[in-house]
């Protein structure tokens, strides 16, 4: 199946004769799926119980005649103002106390049973009306899960039903005082009643019950997910999708994932650099355009392991956006780079936001794929030319990785809850090791925390895991080469304390972290042989034998057999060294990219990809600023063993 | 009319024994007005409907026998203890929600009906009992509106009277819903009375709802203003002023100014260097003791705008303040410096601010002209040195300026609304034009954003202008030389939306904006020709000629007839270069001015101003440190052509 | 009296077979001390009016029996959750008026009397049961108080007691406005009730306000503790403590010491390093492995004084702990150069936190003497040593300090409350007159602001004191040397008013005050002869010698005689080099320590303490990095004169 693209749009936005010829520009600019319908609750129920559907139908009608396939999206992301009138406790409520109005989006809490009733009701409704409706060929629940700091709730709602996830998993309040250590401080509770939420206390929680509160956060988004998918199961064959955010991890995406066909997620990529990367200036100036180059491939691989293979963007950034502190526009080129990178890592689709920039309310000045007065915008040339590429293409097909990096949304909590140093981020952890592998020009597989067969990839990465879950601890001996484990990793039981035996118990490595440091900016302790650590360090002892020690002896690295355990935060350039040298050890290739040079290979091309604003000569060929360009893999290899 | 000087003056706070000599020591120094009243509720009214005037006719009657002319100020913004008792819900809530308590100042809601009617009671009392005081020659109402963020308040208050305000302008929930665009995200209301105001939403409210936010409170600031004008017009022919405070943009002020006949600003050059100044810390250092010399000349010519041709200041720094956070003192001379200063811009009045150091209460660390002690503080002799040189000073005069600059309040609330790039600031924007011209040694006038005549002035600049306003657009044609616009002029129509055709929409020059972008700190877009945008750049289309190309080669200006464009945010040396050029075309004549000297021409004087710490040769004349010089113009322009 | 180990222990958090082990373990190590039970509250009352002793009872017959020594705690800083359940309304209020919850520690308002009453209830059933127990041989109450800034809360319970006692402190309402100054801006009170917490006010609320709360705040924490110890007294002789925590100034330790026969508190160098010290990054990181080196001697000094010669360390850092931004571990070494420096002040005691690492709930990552696997962590082995140490070491005995400098609790909140400038703060003020004290070498002696006799130092020093008490004021002239007093020195009335006649009004020293400077980070005023001033600047008048002078020809530092006073904030080394001339008058001799090395004299012997990460050479002997040494002290002295 070739990958195709696709493109957001708003019918009710705009005025209803304008239709078709929206959608025959989209079907003429090569677009494949249109998506609609998410944010229109007050269209399709603009009072309670009174429903307007024939616009919706028509609007599919208009779009399917012209050749588009239809994402129906439900629009539970936006209940109308009625709906907080009917249920004035819905709201979210912030971890300082403040209730989270209404008048933008994603004002709800996920533990109200009544807007939950009302989201099944709409749900049924749509389900029902478009389920097996031609031109509906795939679905989306809500939009963007956790977008907005929205996952947590310190509401009543959500106070009731934590210490009704606490009742269920402890039983006894005995019991959860024991897993939680509360004898501690004379926290002790007699009844689940007594159990507050963990804001507001006069210093830091009991990081168990931090813990527990963000596991039960996350049950509760897939809870409301899986009551609209079992919903739409009933009335229809089309996939069903989620649309996640860059870098949200406050819900396990795979465990909600799991209840549907599709993973996609919503990629900014110029929005990302400037809000959520942790880069020095000089970083961000370079990539100011384009978006860091490892972001977007890091959650491509990401959502192709929630997706189980299937997987797409269904956001896609065609030019500046509004929400970032600071807005630049894409170079040309970037649209249609960012296009290719998706399919090179295995994209079925990737759909553009927005078709028509809205010259009104929150998102006036976020670029579409036309300008607000209809005009073409930069991005549809770009998408243009890819849907171009696409139709002279042959088969793409996708591989396994060289490599494979496991990501864990509970260690990401765990690590929130107790940083110990106040930079320790797990996102920040892993996606360092992911840059790491991408600069040696491989490609990487991502692995949920509880895989249990690792015989495909001969190096395995685990940073940072915050329990070995069992599936994991009984595949290691299936990996036909090494399994690294990072800093913290099984550092911590379930009940989020410190093991006895000490950490990191890991199988066949005879090694105990005694004592872990962490360091404040700008400290470094050396490596013997070059390098160093940074932001945190691990004392061990043990038997393993050691391959690499600190300038003060102690040891950095362990195990020279299936398990190895990193003790440290290695600088950037001291973490490639040693990836490096495990491929060396198992025969995977290895390249020394450039900082702004990726490379993707699928079943039948090799992809390079320039992320920097100035062209790069690579392997005898010049790839453009803002470039892509593909050979054949066989054609690939012959020339790379030349090399 | 000569310009006069004059003091606050607290005599609540003094023995009444005294007052007869401080009235005495006034008028030795050369000090035409005092101040007097308006925090004195709690003695003019210590119980409810208990009132005290006696002690205020006593000290009207001393200061007036002293020779003393007094501006009696309204006591509204310090409403006693018990009106709080009285009406528990006047106070204020913050966009936190949290109730902004009694125990300093300023603690009402501009929307609370009962407390305006208090301020009503006795303002009338006050304008019964002295407005035809043969002593009382001015008027101040309350004190610094909108000082400590008190423009905006989230009470109940003033949501119901926002309801009204949209209800009036609205008429029909559904033309709010348009005018909105709510259908985005299923923001539409059913009834005036679903409307919240904008704060605590779970993401960035409808730009449109806080805008019209914006305007309501603005207007809420007005009328409560008003309702006091009204009734002391009906008791007293005296000028009435209101004394604004530096960089607050929050209300408007013209529309404000236009019920009174004096306005009137306090000026705190070295408070607000070190509390409201965007500038590097070699700036802040170099004119530490002086305060910056542009921010306080900005004032005066806008309040000249406001008063139309009067004004006054209300308030001036007379020594080290307590509320910036770090308070150096002037260096000697700055404080008849920054009386000249506001002088030449055309001052009727300079009052100080205050008579005698509090040794109490919040302001006990804000410098008088006399020190808590009663000798003279530093700020005295300089006070009477001033008063010395209009002794000896012939007629000043004042003269149309060389350019005009608008400045339009909707604006700052617009970009404050949307900043797009999170170091855009209307005020900073506006702010760096004024200093260009200054530093190319023009007079500038400030504009409303609806004038409606430009025909005194060849050079007209309106960068970031909101929406252009009939008034303007009809006059741009009167302009006999060039109306420069700016960054995001007219980019948005009143509703807070994109136009269509796309912005800028000005006469005669066919161009459109066709994306934008903001730039974070440290990165340049460079020009054809040498200097750069940063902060902000627009990508333009249309046949409009082309000045200045971006490297890129993008249109940088555009336009060579009666409307020119500037499309991004120049740095200085380049904004400086760009209006040097076309004042030239125009003939205005301007100078290189180094950093800390700026002139001032009046009808009949050439004023020189050196803000800095060291002696400046300028025109072959020593102007001392801190030093102000004076000539008569007819010889500066004979020296000048010379050059 | 030789000095003594300790450490404290949680019978409560382990399995009840283990104790003996502990026990033993503990005398093994050279222990004498074990402190427990102050916060087991919930394990001694599970429910209300449920007691079970029956575990303490048998914990501290196996620890007596093991040949330790108990110090029983009070358990009232961590309030079982049933307790809130009794007492809604004792939980404290932050000043954002947020509740303070139950879930961590310190979970109670200070004000609120029933939680009081069930205070009295526990520590008297406490008292009766242990208080002739022979192997309880000291009594601890609470623990930290004021920690996680728990001194002041703005609860109903906290306003209702500040009225009563504000009613009891002015009687009048009237007295309170005038000595508050409440005419300003119309503040004035009719009654008690009228008055409100200040917090949350539009603006700055008066500080004489402020000052009162903090007044009232503290006596709350006294009076609690004082309910305490008044029950203890009547049952047990043993001594009674408190452990404070470092840097905490928001009540006045000398007044709640003054109930108490010990002074103890929990010192945690590193992590005060990292949290709660202003310095330069290149000190950080130089001391990041031993915490700085004079912040725990101005502790050890400063408890010292509070406990009238009798004080303990009752917590000391034994390895890595988990509570500030960054953890690192501490050098070899220091845990045991910690505990000398600690002797060599005169402590009695230092106890070591904790036995064993706990591996659960907040405090997991907190080293202990044991691993939470119970093996030896490093910080054993240095206890180890130390008790070793002591057992072949002489009598130490103490001395008095060379120098005195005054702390006084009020003037910190005092400029807390009106800093004038953002970064002047008394304990950062105090301490770099007392590291540039110990730079010089010498002893210190820290006196409280009421002392009454300065006969035994020829040098005291008294930088930023709020007011001039009384009884400070007469002693004055005991001093045989100079009483230096420093910028802000009595610059104030006990009501927060400017004096008149002006400050600094010190007995025998015409000088005063005319008007004073904050300066912002970066700027300096020269002194002529070199060296310069920041921060703060002060101008004098008056007829006092003027020993040195600024480079602007103010004075500086003025007085030859008994009374000096220092007009500014000096740099560091302009600091050390006028406290050097002081000393050098008074035949006080002084050295020139470098950065790391520190000395302390006692009785017997000079120690010498290497707080640096290298080996210094020192006097012709190498001290190792984190190393101790000590000489009888004759030796020291012929030694030091051939130097």
């Amino acid at each position: 199946m070739k990958p195709t693209l696709g493109v957001c749009y708003y019918p009710e936005h705009w005025p209803e004769d304008i239709w078709p010829q929206d959608g025959r520009r989209m079907v003429e600019a090569g677009l494949t799926w249109v998506r609609i319908g998410e944010f229109a609750w007050s269209r399709l129920e603009p009072a309670p119980g009174h429903y307007e559907f024939g616009w919706l139908d028509r609007a599919i009608a208009v779009l399917g005649k012209a050749g588009l396939r239809v994402v129906l999206g439900t629009p539970t992301a936006t209940p109308p103002r009625w709906m907080i009138a009917r249920h004035p406790d819905m709201l979210a409520v912030d971890a300082q106390g403040r209730l989270r109005k209404f008048g933008s989006r994603r004002h709800y809490c996920f533990s109200h049973r009544g807007y939950l009733e009302d989201c099944k009701r709409i749900v049924t409704l749509l389900a029902e009306r478009y389920g097996r409706n031609p031109h509906v060929a795939a679905w989306q629940t809500d939009n963007e899960y956790g977008c907005h700091d929205t996952t947590l709730s310190y509401s009543d709602a959500a106070r009731a039903a934590f210490r009704d996830w606490l009742g269920q998993k402890y039983q006894s309040p005995d019991m959860l005082n024991r897993a939680w250590g509360n004898v501690f401080w004379s926290m002790e509770y007699r009844s689940f009643d007594e159990i507050d939420l963990p804001n507001l206390t006069v210093t830091e929680p009991n990081p168990a019950h931090v813990m527990d509160f963000r596991r039960f956060a996350s049950d509760q988004v897939v809870a409301f997910n899986r009551a609209q998918v079992d919903i739409l199961r009933r009335h229809t064959d089309a996939p069903i999708a989620h649309n996640y955010m860059g870098r949200v991890t406050d819900f396990d995406h795979f465990k909600l994932g799991a209840d549907m066909e599709i993973a996609s997620w919503d990629s900014y990529p110029i929005g990302f650099l400037s809000d959520r990367l942790e880069a020095s200036a000089a970083h961000k100036a370079a990539f100011l355009r384009q978006g860091d180059p490892d972001f977007q491939a890091f959650h491509h691989d990401l959502y192709r392991a929630v997706g189980r293979g299937r997987w797409w963007v269904m956001e896609q950034q065609p030019g500046p956006v509004n929400w970032a502190p600071y807005n630049p526009a894409p170079l040309p080129g970037m649209v249609r780079l960012w296009t290719w990178e998706a399919f090179a890592h295995g994209a079925e689709a990737v759909c553009y936001f927005r078709w028509r920039q809205a010259p009104f309310a929150q998102e006036q000045m976020h670029a579409g794929l036309l300008r607000p007065d209809s005009a073409d915008a930069p991005g549809l040339s770009e998408a243009r030319e890819t849907a171009h590429d696409l139709t002279n293409l042959p088969y793409i097909g996708s591989r396994d990785g060289d490599v494979a990096l496991v990501f864990d949304y509970e260690s990401a909590w765990a690590w929130d809850t107790q940083p110990q140093g106040a930079d320790f981020d797990y996102f920040r952890l892993v996606f360092a090791w992911y840059r790491a592998l991408r600069r040696l020009g491989l490609n990487v597989d991502i692995l949920p925390p509880d895989t249990g067969d690792l015989s495909r990839w001969k190096l395995v990465l685990a940073p940072g895991l915050f329990t070995l879950s069992p599936d994991l601890r009984a595949a290691v001996h299936s990996c036909p080469g090494t399994v690294l484990f990072g800093p913290r990793a099984n550092s911590k039981t379930g009940d989020f304390a410190i093991p006895d035996p000490l950490p990191p118990g890991l199988p066949g490595l005879d090694v105990r972290v005694t004592r872990v440091e962490s360091l404040p900016p700008g400290v470094t302790m050396d490596l013997e042989g070059g390098g160093g650590f940074v932001h945190w360090l691990e004392d061990m002892e043990g038997t393993a034998p050691v391959m690499r020690r600190r300038a003060d002896g102690q040891a950095a690295l362990v195990g020279n057999g299936p398990v190895t355990y990193l003790a440290g935060w290695p600088q950037d350039d001291t973490l490639r060294a040693i990836l490096r040298d495990l491929c060396d050890t198992h025969g995977i290739e290895t390249l020394d990219l450039p900082d702004a040079l990726r490379k993707r290979d699928t079943d039948t091309l090799r992809f390079w990809f320039n992320h920097g604003a100035h062209p790069i000569v690579w392997d005898g060929q010049e790839i453009p600023a803002a470039g892509v360009v593909w050979k054949a893999r066989a054609e690939c290899y012959t020339k790379s063993r030349e090399i």
